[in-house]
């Protein structure tokens, strides 16, 4: 039998839903069929949250620095198994499920530093975070806008981007589901005009174009979206159409990618559904994320592109508003689970 | 038995998909349950179609000028009955399926006109437009941008407003299905921040909720979008939201209209197909119609609000790429036809 590639699981704020979703996904088929999860984090908080949402009798198995390498080359024994890397120091008994704490935001930002200098080192195939809040990460004195950011940090990367993902749906003969990469992202609209042209468009094009072909797919065919209503109509509508993006698709087919565009977007996640394109490059944030959500709200992952190791994260946040509850839903948890163990075995990673 | 409303249903251009999904429409049962459809247009045009695409022993019986009271006053006496009033004088044979040309941007327009002023004497009850090309209409020395200019001037108002109607699926428990307004709609992206005010947020906000109660809804549920990523994540990526449209649903709120927002926009369309919402206010033309052409690309309707009639129409165009040839989807006709006849039999009209 293959060896299932091991992947890092953060634990994410544990005021929030992320030790809930970490359990429940983590102990899914869906996700040991493909992979070794081993969770970091608190392994009280994970045996807690695994007794109550996932399984009762589940035993979590405590891995700790020095043995970490040996143990963590070892599979569960058993499906009641769940490894848990302890690498942060919260005081239990103070966490309040809901709340912005700065213990919860340090302990947040312990398990997704352990977690990512694992990858590094090798130890483990790809890195999956679950949602922290940026306000108790940085009341714990880690001034990071958020995830992202202090990923880079620690790769010693400065160039990189997020792509949504929405994996195709269970027993769907589709496989490649739909990406989409935005070109501008958490700015006010406002903005997004300072912020477009041909160079960051074509970027985009040529970012998820590598990333379809790492999910195997030989040729992507990638969609461009127009960022005027009726892709602009001949320029009655505005011309960045014809000056911005245009251009950009021409060059990104002189590189022997498959783009099509600029083109009217309130057709074009349609005709890409329709299996039509296997990503969309959008402008701006809502064009992407409108219709991403609009077909698999909970499903959705975030792919970090640009990083020297693979990261990928859940495209929801704490809801701190039902944390603890049994009521979050796991789904977008096991997806990136799975997408990251499809990316950690793909021959063209 | 209640006596069915008489809907006036346009050709629109004949030389694209308008003839074809008018007779699938006007034949269909959907249809004619809920009302009498009468086609404004050519009969021999009609027939035409009929005889191809919708039903092959269809007797289309023309109506002309002085006539018509009388003869559109009795119902078709068979099912393979369909009245037409010729209004229109195109050189049929010299029509050509596909094209750009003048005699059939006359024909349009003149069944545009016809049937318009027959619902402006009250003998019919609405008016229904199958798609029109804008560039033949011009060129037939109809200088209007497109079809509701000209209604808007055979009907002497100035302030009239498109609404976005997706009906709820066939078979569905809800009954409301989805209605969206649209701030600012024909206008490039970075034009739209000129356009957006409080007022025209309040106006939308308005003209919206009375077309809800139109549907019988008694209490409708208005879900006002956000512009910004986030709803603008409290002023980081944008004001408009605090300095816009807050306040814009808060007067909404003190005329007794039940609006909410403004809501980021990405999971605003997911809440109110679920249920949370009979309505959305859109900022920007793609904002609404990604959400709608995803929901339903080939069943949403356009609605015409503000007029002194009930006027609805397709919510595409005339397909000359695919016309005449049996291929055009009469969906987005059917339901426009049923919603006008809903709206003619609406207590609240």
């Amino acid at each position: 039998m293959e060896k299932l590639p091991k992947i890092a699981v953060t634990m994410g704020d544990p005021a929030g839903i992320g030790p809930e979703i970490v359990v429940r996904a983590c102990l899914s088929p869906q996700v040991t069929e493909m992979c070794e999860p081993v969770v970091f984090g608190d392994p009280e908080i994970i045996q807690d949250a695994a007794t109550r949402f996932a399984q009762p009798d589940v035993k979590v198995i405590a891995l700790e620095g020095p043995n970490l390498p040996d143990l963590a080359s070892k599979a569960p024994e058993s499906k009641n198994q769940l490894f848990v890397v302890k690498c942060t120091d919260v005081p239990n008994s103070e966490l309040r499920p809901g709340l912005v704490q700065p213990a919860a935001g340090r302990a947040a930002a312990q398990s997704v530093i352990h977690a990512t200098k694992e990858v590094l080192k090798g130890n483990f195939q790809a890195v999956v975070t679950a949602p922290l809040n940026k306000e108790a990460l940085q009341l714990a004195g880690f001034a990071y806008p958020g995830h992202t950011e202090l990923l880079a940090e620690l790769c010693g990367v400065k160039s990189f981007a997020m792509l949504l993902y929405l994996p195709p749906p269970l027993g769907s003969p589709r496989k490649t589901g739909l990406a989409v990469a935005h070109v501008t992202l958490h700015v006010a609209l406002r903005e997004i005009f300072d912020k477009l042209n041909s160079p960051s468009v074509l970027e985009k094009i040529t970012l998820l174009h590598q990333f379809l072909r790492r999910l195997g797919i030989i040729q992507p065919k990638i969609g461009v979206a127009a960022l005027n209503p009726h892709g602009g109509e001949h320029g009655i509508f505005g011309n960045e159409e014809e000056q911005i993006i245009a251009p950009a698709v021409v060059a990104a087919r002189e590189r022997g990618i498959e783009a099509e565009g600029p083109l009217p977007a309130d057709t074009l996640f349609l005709r890409a559904v329709q299996g039509e394109f296997d990503g969309v490059v959008a402008m701006y944030h809502d064009q992407g994320h409108i219709p991403i959500k609009l077909l698999g709200m909970h499903r959705a992952v975030n792919v970090t592109v640009g990083l020297p190791i693979i990261r990928t994260s859940v495209a929801h946040g704490t809801a701190f508003d039902i944390a603890w509850q049994g009521r979050a839903n796991p789904e977008s948890m096991i997806e990136a689970i799975c997408l990251a163990a499809r990316l950690a075995t793909s021959p063209a990673t």
